[in-house]
């Protein structure tokens, strides 16, 4: 059990320092975001998230998500809080005004939803798939299917789900089988079996609406043929009240390794006639609308990784604050003191900081560049911005997600014994971890998607542009002279070059030789997402150390960002070049060996 | 769920050709072990492994061990299987002769340990616990004490334990505070509280013998006021046979991450008059004898790290033949395969085989090594193995251990959604893995043994004459001239100046500011031991190439062998250098902060 701080103070220095709040602010459809507005937005999500979700954490992890008799209880305080939740408007933040949400824009709506997957991973999911299928059905929704679904899902009021898996189709999604026949109204009746439904069955609210793949008769094979459609657990009478049971059910949920609240389930349709539905959009064209909403998704499980670094790093900091056990280094027979005294506490701690500072400003640049992406009003800005968001969006997903679990597992090292013992809440942290990394897929598909898509498509256009700007802040530290900046320099250029190794290798081997080249993607993905949360924290410093000349105050704050780019440099950044080889000369031994050989 | 079969190749392999059999074989005292004896023993031992421990593991994860009104039922099954342990001969086998056991040699006992482990770890800690037990009552006990308890405790008729561990005092157990006070009668009554006993309560045999830390009324402060006791559960009476309970008692169990079938117990010594022990040797040196227990031990929790990769690694292979998803990369609408055929699932297999060959390689290596520090004839011959394995101890034991963290997730992460899922059984390794960095000392005590102990006190003597192997055996693989020779010997040669590199830095450093040396402690033993990893995977790819040019049959595992070193050169061992620019440079970023700064 451990409490939770929203970290403002960093959230509010990468968003105006690193992000460029104020740049956002002026973005046409932004207009009405001022910085009053957003600090009023922090404040009161920080108080929700702290108040009203954290301490519901660990109970949630404890009482589980219970299924009976198709029927699924959420955790004791699961309802009211979600009550809450919707009352106060959080589902709507980044919603479409059409539909009553509120259209704030993507940055401000990333350092809340990091709020909330901080205080609580498991309830957060509910309305991130929710916002998902909103998502959707804005996107390629028909006006009727918007006028029904989209008010009561913005408002809270319903749920949303994704139904995607199915036993033999996980990352492989064209073997999705789940079949939708039409019945000449209009409507089609679904066949099949979906698991690892994310919130696919909950009491929270009276009616949940599925979004479905599944494959119409005359769908041609693989990927090309399936569709979407959306299948409510009630059907909607014309007047919006609820009408019959649809028939959709929930058969069980999982017992898995963490977000014991959330409840994970095993989504029957069709054993009873069929369960009702409507076409999203155009006949075989799903998985392409799927793909739409993709970087959002991926996006939000990366800020998983993220959230729970930093309440990893909030509980372990506690503990050594408060745990007291031997004496200072060297000083034999002295005082008794606080464990973060000892070097490698503090070493851990900073692995810990560094890393969750580094991937909030990653996360948040990226977030930003969003919004200009959607809203710039110059188009060779907004295609420059989607670029890097497209660049950075497996990024962030896989190496905020791969990191998380390292960071939690560091947080369950710094509580010792006490780590592994379930009622210190530690352990939780590291088992919801586990998940970030496979879900929305994994860290193999987000690295494929780096490879092909983002780095060999445009001859690694995108990512030598990144990589200018990287050696420009390289230079500027340089330049300073200070012997931190010296050393964040050191190891921000050895990356730079480590990367530039490793994209000639990939450009010259991923036509040739795709197995070659896919051998060294996940070791790619980490070494890009190592260099850019050293990029970004090389800015912090650099913005730090002109804050600290202009005199303004808070000079603690600037210098604490100082040494921790300097600790990400020599600490993180520094397994650059090792990574850089892998991906280099790492195909044969990967490769060379038999199945038998095993 | 998942099987265990016991690697016996790579088993006869290690022992055999890197860790010297034949040698240990001639070894004064093991004049009676031959292959023939060694082979019976490793065939027996994986059979009882694979077919009555294994099974139960799961089980015994999803049971978990059970306390009420002070009595602890252990989960179903493990009676009968620690009866068949006993009847089989098991505890004994590494035990002195004179009290029943059969004094088999130490790389012998290490290659059963790892079956056991990797078949059952929540099991295989009752065996281990009292194999220290006995230990210490061999090395330090009186005539009465070992002829009262040893016999049972080797037959396996009674367990024993080790009760160090206090809520204020846990890596530091200066601050140990349990009381004995003598009765005049040569027995003393000890009063306090222990937390963390494993095995400290259960249902698995008549008696248990707790070997108990505790200071006498007039001890001096510190850890050299401490006393070590022996506290059976039971009385004993002058036949053997049990007399009246004694005033020890377990008040409850821990609610853990892992190992759950493992109980760990708080036990209350006194509570009713004070529990009846005797003290082992001398007052105020427990420590001290505990000290010459801890090497074992330390070995015991290191071979954990390899048996749980090497199970993980069973697992996940087994899964990823098994399962279909996909097709081959680049391969459009061909027929689907098992996901072994892709390139990131083969990287993560190697990454889980190639670290768990390494770390077997290196625990074998060091447990022949103390056989011949314990047998070999002549003194300086002892010595030197002895300094090895005091170098080594601190590196099996946190090398390995951190490692399993890592294979066990990629473990997790080869078997995609299904691996978060409880049934699956690859989160219990992952789960049970995370103890191991912590308990017999967490990675950050075993890196200050490291660096105080074993590298600065003989001023790098030791460390320099492994790098020398080390250089040798890097030479070896460069005059072959082959491709893979030639990647092993540059990883190996850049991983050995990496070495250097830090051990330069922490001789000059560690003496006059040992804050600065320890923010590399950490960092420094993980290099050691993946650079230790690579000189064993590089001299087991040399055995390798000679016995294919004997061609003698058994190509397919040898040239595995060869390929399995590259990936290790490639991939984990490439990582030195970056290792060894944090401990060179990374004290300033991790000490510059104030506490209120972080």
């Amino acid at each position: 059990m451990s409490a939770y701080s929203a970290p403002l103070r960093d959230m509010r220095f990468v968003m105006t320092e690193l992000a460029g709040l104020a740049e956002v602010e002026q973005l046409p459809g932004c207009e009405e975001v001022s910085d009053d507005l957003v600090d009023a937005i922090l404040d009161e999500a920080a108080k929700f998230a702290g108040s009203v979700l954290a301490p519901l954490n660990w109970t949630g992890d404890q009482a589980g998500a219970k299924w009976q008799d198709g029927q699924v209880t959420t955790a004791p305080g699961w309802k009211e809080a979600y009550r809450q939740f919707s009352e106060a408007g959080w589902p709507a933040i980044a919603c479409d005004p059409d539909f009553g949400g509120q259209g704030l824009p993507k940055l401000l709506s990333t350092a809340v939803m990091e709020m909330w997957k901080s205080a609580n991973m498991a309830f957060s999911l509910c309305p991130m798939l929710t916002t998902g299928a909103i998502e959707a059905l804005m996107l390629r929704g028909s006006d009727e299917q918007k006028a029904i679904y989209l008010p009561k899902m913005v408002s809270g009021e319903w749920t949303g789900t994704m139904n995607l898996t199915e036993p033999q189709a996980g990352s492989d999604l064209a073997a999705v089988r789940t079949k939708a026949e039409p019945q000449g109204d209009g409507t089609y009746r679904i066949f099949g079996q979906k698991i690892f439904i994310t919130y696919g069955e909950h009491d929270l609210t009276d009616n949940i609406v599925h979004l479905v793949l599944a494959r119409l008769p005359d769908a041609p094979e693989g990927v090309k043929g399936i569709s979407l459609f959306v299948v409510p657990k009630f059907m909607v009478n014309e007047d919006g009240s609820l009408g019959e049971r649809n028939d959709v059910h929930c058969v069980s949920i999982e017992h898995k390794l963490g977000i014991h609240a959330s409840p994970t389930c095993v989504l029957a349709f069709g054993d009873n006639g069929g369960a009702i539905g409507t076409l999203i959009g155009e006949p075989n064209r799903g998985l392409e609308y799927m793909f739409i909403m993709m970087n959002e998704a991926r996006f939000a499980v990366g800020m998983e990784g993220l959230a729970l670094s930093e309440r990893a790093y909030q509980h372990a900091l506690q503990y050594a604050k408060d745990r007291v056990q031997g004496t200072d280094a060297g000083v034999r027979g002295g005082p008794k003191v606080s464990i973060i005294h000892h070097a490698d506490v503090r070493r851990m701690l900073m692995s810990m900081k560094s890393q969750t500072e580094a991937m909030r400003a990653l996360a948040y640049v990226v977030g930003a560049a969003t919004d200009k992406a959607h809203h710039h009003p110059d188009a060779s800005e907004r295609e420059r911005a989607q670029a890097f968001v497209d660049l950075m969006i497996p990024v962030v997903k896989g190496w905020s997600t791969e990191n998380s679990i390292e960071v939690t597992s560091t947080g369950v090292q710094v509580h010792g014994g006490m780590g592994f013992i379930e009622e210190t809440g530690a352990a939780q942290h590291f088992r919801d971890a586990r998940i970030t990394t496979i879900y929305e897929g994994t860290t193999a598909i987000q690295a494929n998607d780096l490879l092909g898509r983002k780095i060999y498509r445009d001859k690694g256009a995108t990512v030598s542009a990144v990589l200018a700007q990287m050696k420009a802040v390289a230079g500027d530290a340089r330049a300073t002279g200070d012997a931190p900046f010296v050393a964040i320099a050191n190891s921000l250029e050895q990356g730079v070059k480590a990367v530039e190794e490793a994209v000639a290798y990939i450009l010259a081997t991923y036509g040739e030789d795709i197995k070659a080249a896919s051998v060294g993607s996940v070791p790619f993905l980490k070494l890009l997402g190592i260099v850019s949360g050293g990029w970004q924290m090389a800015r912090a410093a650099l913005v730090s150390r002109a804050r600290l000349a202009e005199g303004g105050g808070d000079e603690s704050f600037y210098e604490a960002k100082i040494v921790t780019a300097r600790f990400y440099a020599d600490h993180v950044l520094s397994a650059a070049s090792g990574l850089a080889y892998a991906v280099v000369n790492g195909a044969a031994g990967a490769l060379d060996l038999n199945e038998e050989q095993f």
